[in-house]
């Protein structure tokens, strides 16, 4: 049954991977002297993240197209406090940690590219790119209006000030400094994330999102006004292939977050464990992972890599600067979703062997892949081991926290753990305080030290492109 | 009182600085072409416990000496299953990868430097090193007969065939192929471990376990052999500081595993939180770190790696191997005792700093540093964070795992938590399954990949010390 099954995966993965593979390659770049920079941002993607799904994947012996990389750092994360911003919070989020990838200053949890308390906007790369006369894309599997591309393209006091209907909105849980009120129009604010995206004049976008840019902004929708700043509005797989490479593109593929590629066989997950009467733990039942039937028609993130390459590279002898982000390895980690959490990992990752061929056609390329914060997901023992602790101690011993155990895909057992929250519902895990990687590759790259914090892949970035300093010193 | 509090403890760590640096510098190596290679083993210290100690000592802006080395990678775990060893575990123990580092092979679980199932000898770089007139030095603050210094200089079917006592028992939750008397004299066996680094005629042997060497071996102790055999045993650290360069060193300075420098304030240690009548949880007040009153007179591990590189190097033509093991990161950790963890990171860290000091004068010398498992520890949310979270939705949201929050030196709170296993007592908390870093530093290090498994360390150790591949190909 569990061999048959198997078949069954592997014969989906090899039919999603054929899918990926005969995509046209990206046409040529006009120029040599082009420069381009390519971050991919993995979200929640620390290392006990990817070591999971390699596990998964490949077994402990196989490598991620991005752990083979030449250049490797160590990014220490860092998020000012709003009540207080001489002092760090050991957590940060999303939102956060963009911005200072974006703008290479650090801020406080919740804020999309504005300073801690002042709400002053600090300047992000992409913008400084564009004034430069670079093309400029963001590409997504969340809605384009989530924190991470928000951070690239946007300010805002807050994350959730999404679209034009959350500006008039009083957030009970939101501090007095970071109210959408503070960025309205009426104020002199810059209003919405979806609307100031709309605005931006970035050449791609795609993501998900359709709800936010279907709202009114007074008379027209933000779709309308976009299309009347010459976008190209994509909503199928078949209009990015088909998308013509010398057109901004509007690519809105979901109502908010794109669909995950995998789910759990029967849709398992990770769960908390019953006890029996003696107090020992009833283990859960191996599962696999299989294709999610939602995700059908969606494109993959590699296909929207690709698009946004070709594109941005086209007849373009200045370069450009894309972020590229696999979103949902961050939200299914939240939601105790190993197999949602795997397959995203996967996907990001054929999206970064996308951006790596790129770099190898031109070498003035300098690709960075890194994560924006820890996630809660751990690799811990297999039933067996907490049942012979359990006979050599006295008090039964299991896992503590939503608890699975994945049949990999090379025939070997793996358990995993969330273990941050005890809620069944709502915000669900947390994220948490560890050091992410940073893989790069790239030309003048030999200096990077073996320790960085998130301030120095901006700066590395800038560089690369030439930028002038516009930003601050630093906090 | 905090302030005061923090005062006092400051002028702990000052002093216990001051008695660090007031070491004589090692003494000049007889020659400037002499080999050395220098392997620092954090047990259990991966990114996440290497990011809680920074943010306890130094904040998030901090950064440790091993931390600032030339070169980094990123290191993947590899155990085989004893009852099938075509097939890999996801967790480790301390015994099969300190084994893989010293012999360049995988082994199960439990074992010392013998294969999988077969028992058979794996050679380890130390014993090759030895043959080809190297020095060699083992150094831990655990005891000598734990794991990590056991696998490189004695074999053995478990780690827990430690002294004579223990090779006639059988273990009900050891499998059968790796009961200890399968490494019975009588049955053509080496014996104990403890046996067998008495009669390793390794030069340096700095750590606990006075109590495994009390043991008798026929007439007489192991204690009384190791003397036969020209070493000189220290006791205290007056015996360590005044001990002569050119003899070989028996150090025991604890009956078993040394205690740890540093504690939490009132003992405090993490625990399970309770919870009021309406589910809310009741959050424990934060805590800072103090000295730990019983580690008075025991030797710094930065003390005993310096006594050993003057040892090793004193009048050394030829050159040294020399591992060095902060144990109890990781014992403490199984404990969840926070301020133990990165009171004894802190002191692996100053070890590694006299490491790269030698090195520095020395640049013959290769050094790494690494970890040989993941452990429980992560940085996760405040108090605050939660309450948040529980206003926002139905259920109660609060730690699952044994929850500290700590009061850092920088002033700012930090909360841990450990959270994969349920028991109050026994094996407490269980290792991880991520990657473990592994920071370099001398020669020949350019073409090192970014993602490697533990065996190439050994292949790099083996590379260097120019010693002839003895083993056989990996499995």
């Amino acid at each position: 049954m569990l061999a048959a099954h198997r078949v069954v995966t592997i014969f989906i993965l090899a039919a999603l991977t054929t899918l990926t593979l005969v995509l046209t390659p990206v046409s040529s770049q006009a120029s040599s002297s082009a420069i381009n920079v390519i971050l991919f941002i993995g979200d929640g993607m620390d290392e006990h993240q990817i070591a999971m799904a390699r596990n998964y994947l490949y077994g402990p012996k196989g490598l991620f197209a991005m752990e083979q990389m030449p250049v490797r750092s160590s990014v220490k994360v860092q998020t000012l406090r709003e009540d207080n911003p001489k002092l760090l919070r050991h957590i940060a989020d999303s939102a956060n940690t963009a911005s200072t990838l974006a703008t290479g200053m650090l801020t406080s949890k919740g804020r999309i590219a504005t300073a801690a308390v002042s709400n002053q906007i600090q300047t992000t790369i992409l913008e400084d790119a564009q004034l430069e006369g670079y093309r400029t894309g963001l590409v997504t599997t969340a809605s384009l209006t989530d924190a991470t591309t928000a951070a690239f393209a946007s300010h805002s006091p807050h994350r959730d000030c999404e679209s034009p209907k959350d500006m008039d909105a009083e957030y009970p849980f939101i501090p007095p400094t970071q109210q959408c009120l503070h960025n309205q129009k009426e104020r002199g604010g810059r209003g919405s994330i979806a609307k100031q995206l709309t605005k931006s004049n970035v050449d791609v976008l795609l993501g998900g999102g359709k709800k936010f840019f279907n709202q009114r902004l007074e008379n027209e929708t933000l779709l309308e006004i976009a299309q009347g700043q010459s976008y190209l509005l994509l909503k199928s797989t078949k209009d990015l292939l088909s998308a013509p490479e010398n057109q901004k593109l509007l690519g809105l593929f979901a109502k908010k977050h794109l669909p995950v590629e995998w789910i759990g066989n029967n849709n398992h997950r990770a769960e908390q464990l019953k006890t029996n009467v003696e107090g020992d733990a009833i283990y859960p039942e191996p599962f696999t992972c299989v294709a999610n039937a939602k995700y059908k028609n969606t494109p993959t993130l590699a296909q929207m890599t690709h698009k946004a390459l070709s594109v941005l590279s086209n007849n373009n002898s200045k370069g450009f600067f894309l972020m590229v982000e696999g979103a949902s390895i961050d939200k299914q980690a939240h939601k105790r979703n190993p197999c949602g959490q795997i397959g995203e990992l996967r996907a990001f990752d054929l999206a970064v062997a996308k951006g790596r061929e790129f770099a190898k056609q031109y070498p003035n390329t300098l690709v960075i892949v890194t994560a924006d914060h820890g996630q809660a997901g751990q690799i811990v023992p297999l039933p067996e081991s907490y049942q012979l602790a359990s006979n050599a101690v006295v008090a039964p011993q299991y896992p503590t926290g939503y608890y699975a155990v994945l049949k990999t895909l090379p025939g070997e057992l793996m358990a995993v753990s969330y273990a941050t929250n005890s809620s069944p519902q709502g915000q669900w895990e947390m994220h948490t305080g560890t050091n992410v990687p940073a893989f790069m590759e790239g030309l003048g790259l030999d200096a990077v030290p073996i320790t960085i914090d998130q301030r120095y892949i901006n700066k590395l970035m800038r560089r690369h492109l030439k930028l002038k300093k516009r930003f601050k010193k630093n906090p």
